[in-house]
């Protein structure tokens, strides 16, 4: 039997990290990785760029960025670690410390004795609820197989038509992917009422929605797949319940992914509440000399105190750099997480980070939400860009807790930005001390979050804010506070062909004794804050039911 | 004599703020702004955008995003405030609790009686060190009337010569504004050794000038200009101390500007030592009948706990917020500042936050200093640009204390997320925590943040670090670790024509015994992960003098 002083399972992200941090740590000690595929250390996230011809060849997923492909020489020689690849851990046996490794181009097994063992083993795709029949034409999409596949089909114009299950980020990358460059007639569907249902609340993700139906993805929500089956042709076919069914060339599955944590639940190594290995904030787990990291355990959410399973590369990178300095004999840390989304959606930036309004309501946290339509640098300079922000707050103590955002301007500033001020559990009153980089050609000098935390504070002085939704109140007056040019260019978008009446703000004053002050103003405008003024203005003439629809029609684009 | 229930004097960016905020909490509040120009609350920071041409009308800078002229009217019915405009308060009689004001327009005086006051009198340009003739063609750059007079000309091409005085922000800005759109030979003086000396270390400063100097303008620093005349046809020659003298069509002096604090001063406030009016952290001056805000005031510098003087629209706008607050009854305060700035030069962004390490130096503050070039996303994802970032923090205890970026990718996000941290005062541990929203199109598993927070790590454990400067230690050994392809693709530069040996990284391990132990090596790669891996090697290979030059030949282009 060989013995490895450390022995890591795993081979994509937490797992060479680990090793590589380890090594560079550790010069002398031996290290051994084991992968079960032939590929290590590829950039699985960039897999849907891959698959839409953005990327041009696979490799480019396993190079350095000085085009020199990781394969076992690579690690052993620049890195200083042992990879051995195609071989799969099968068991893991605490009592002797060892490991038994399947060869998977042999079929052998052996043993291989470590000193600290590390799991990142990572996440394996969920079954959907309903059956799928064999074909290589539907797939997940978490491997690279699965996207080689789908692109050497896409490139040889066998995929007319696609359909992906499951709006989660993956599935929305992948309708991008085909709908693209390829131009592939796409359906996305999702048994939930709205895409990306865990990152963002309806209203946001309507946004997001909207600009995939401009690019031609049929968007279908609220949808429960039955069944796929294969046609004469054998040809996958979706049956939908109530509705008709869709034939397809190729059909991702993107129902989500579980923590694949067998080997560790085969070890008896405690399990979290949510199906990922548990780990203290050392990345330990329950037996002091195995560690775990990356997809295959769970976090600790910095906001709620309580589990998190967050798959994301990132963190599993971060995971393993703890991990690595540990072993090391260094004393690191891993804090936790608030949960960071970025996806692009066509044209769309859209991102989030810390808590939704409907995780919050699932978790029974009180929470106020505020929404705004901002340039990403003064409307004066050339070529700004728009986005649509909402932040979800405590009522109770001003406490942030998470902010959601969508459009073409620079969303990602504002989403990390955010995400450091969750990470310190900050309130309101510090996010208006907030110190952005100013200068016209990047920012404007109020940001969108000193914006964001006025409003809220004026909410909390009895403003009353609606979220960006088209108008349906139907006793309700509909006052449009835009000047009447910009009215003429986007007329206010109503459902139910409710009538808005046009003052603008500036006459706003003038103009009260236009308004029934016995009926409830709903006051609308191109991104929220002349609606703010204007609510304000109809408060102090004593008008008493007075709403403020945040966002504006940008919002609603 | 009138009476207002609050008096505000100045109409920029804090006065009209102020009054904005007060309005909205106190309806009822008898407001009035003095202002002593004709236009009000227009954005001064988006003058040189109008003197380049990149913005076509200044009109665009006085007006409301939806294109309505913020005048004395717009104020009265829009924001329910007075403004009184070229009339210029002269004098405060705190025992009266009146102001003296000067109708510009017909010369005459009145009185003005208030309740509380608030002084936003803003900054004047410096007086330079030198004698300058009259001319129009010779002017600072804070007034409106200073980049329509720049613009008139330039568009009627009466500017074929140009010279910038001063390279802080307005001046780095004004050389791209003149040698930008109009193509004029524009000549960027500067005293100090550097550009932006007072955000940038040299060698990062060094990057912008080679991008001014690739966009053809000519930058002169270490460098005293010792007068300004006029030539027999009237046009300015700036003479140089040791050098030929430049003869232009225009002469901008940008040499800094100081509070306008004069009234203050008069009416025997306190001043602060950098002399800005001091104020505490409500914005109460030392009478607590008047407040101030915006660059007539001297911050708190939140790192340092010391004064910095800080004239900045987005600080004065945040300024405006807090004294309007607590106006209103309400219990505002403002923090203090970390010195955020971004700064387009061409193609180049270039920003920092915090104390360079040539401050650090002056405040006698110990330092220690990372550097790196990164990709603003990844390698394998199209378009991708690169930055360099420096990071200086305390070698005594991790803290956090100032960075700098220069690049054309994404450095916005990196200079808010540390100013975020810096305003919490964290460590380099909490950096590393830091959970950045990541996508392909849009960032890294592993941010730029994270990187420089380990390098930090490392150099605190014995990594000896260098700047990104070109080679000139004639003693030692320059050891290249790209691959040959890039070597050849961009061949390492060196002032002095040292060698450099090219090892690429996977072949160093076997090729040890090409190196002279007892010389100092000094190891360099594109953008410095490369030269740091060698650099461990190499200690671990029980090489004593090993250097690693941080950032790469990235840094140096």
């Amino acid at each position: 039997m060989e013995k490895s002083d450390f022995v890591i399972i795993g081979g994509v992200a937490a797992g060479p990290k680990t090793a590589a941090v380890l090594a560079r740590r550790k010069p002398n000690a031996k290290i051994t990785l084991f992968q079960m595929e032939e590929r290590i250390s590829y950039a699985t996230c960039g897999m849907p760029y891959f698959a839409s011809g953005d990327i041009d060849s696979f490799d480019m997923l396993t190079e350095t960025s000085y085009n020199v492909n990781r394969d076992p020489e690579f690690f052993k020689s620049t890195k200083g670690f042992d990879v051995v690849i195609s071989s799969e851990v099968i068991k893991i046996d605490r009592d002797n410390r060892t490991v038994k490794v399947l060869d998977l181009k042999t079929g052998q097994t052996f043993d291989h004795g470590y000193g600290k063992l590390v799991i990142a083993t990572g996440a394996k795709p969920n079954n959907p609820p309903f059956e799928v029949a064999e074909s290589p034409n539907i797939r997940h999409f978490t491997k690279p197989e699965d996207a080689i596949a789908f692109r050497k089909s896409a490139q040889t114009g066998q995929v007319g038509k696609a359909v992906v299950v499951g709006a989660g980020f993956i599935g929305c990358e992948l309708a991008e992917s085909c709908a693209g460059l390829w131009g592939i007639e796409t359906t996305l569907i999702e048994k939930e009422n709205q895409v990306l249902p865990y990152a963002l609340d309806p209203e946001m993700a309507a946004i997001a929605e909207r600009e995939m139906k401009r690019n031609d993805v049929k968007v279908m929500t609220g949808v429960a797949v039955e069944k796929i089956k294969l046609n004469d042709d054998g040809n996958p076919v979706v049956m939908i319940r109530g509705s008709e069914s869709i034939e397809a060339d190729f059909v991702f599955l993107c129902v989500g992914v579980t923590p694949r944590s067998e080997l560790a639940r085969g070890a008896g190594l405690e399990i979290g509440e949510q199906g990922g290995i548990r780990v203290n904030d050392h990345m330990q787990t329950s037996d002091p000399n195995i560690y775990a990291g990356g997809d295959c355990v769970q976090s600790h959410n910095m906001i709620t105190g309580g589990p998190m399973y967050l798959p994301m590369g990132s963190i599993a990178n971060r995971h393993g750099r703890v991990i690595g300095e540990n072993l090391a004999g260094y004393d690191a840390v891993f804090q936790g997480v608030v949960g960071s989304f970025l996806v692009k959606i066509f044209d769309l930036n859209v991102g989030s980070t810390g808590l939704s309004q409907r995780l919050c309501e699932k978790l029974g946290l009180k929470s106020e939400t505020v929404w705004g339509s901002f340039p990403d640098k003064p409307d004066y300079y050339p070529e700004y860009q728009t986005m649509t922000l909402k932040m979800v707050y405590s009522p109770n103590n001003g406490k942030l807790l998470g902010l959601q955002a969508a459009g073409k301007g620079d969303i990602f500033r504002r989403v990390d930005v955010f995400a450091a001020y969750l990470m310190h559990g900050e309130r309101l009153g510090d996010l208006l001390d907030f110190e952005q980089g100013y200068a016209p050609p990047y920012s404007e000098a109020i940001d969108p979050l000193h914006h964001l935390a006025c409003l809220a504070i004026a909410q909390g002085r009895g403003l009353h804010l609606l979220p960006p939704v088209a108008p349906s109140e139907e006793d309700a007056q509909y006052i449009d506070v835009r000047e009447p040019a910009e009215t003429r260019e986007e007329p206010f978008f109503s459902e139910n062909g409710l009538s808005v009446r046009n003052i603008p703000l500036g006459e706003l004053r003038a103009r009260l004794g236009e308004l029934d002050r016995n009926r409830k103003v709903i006051i609308i405008c191109r991104r929220g804050p002349r609606s703010y003024q204007a609510g304000l203005i109809l408060k102090q003439a004593g008008f008493e039911h007075v709403e403020v629809m945040c966002g504006g029609t940008q919002a609603l684009r």
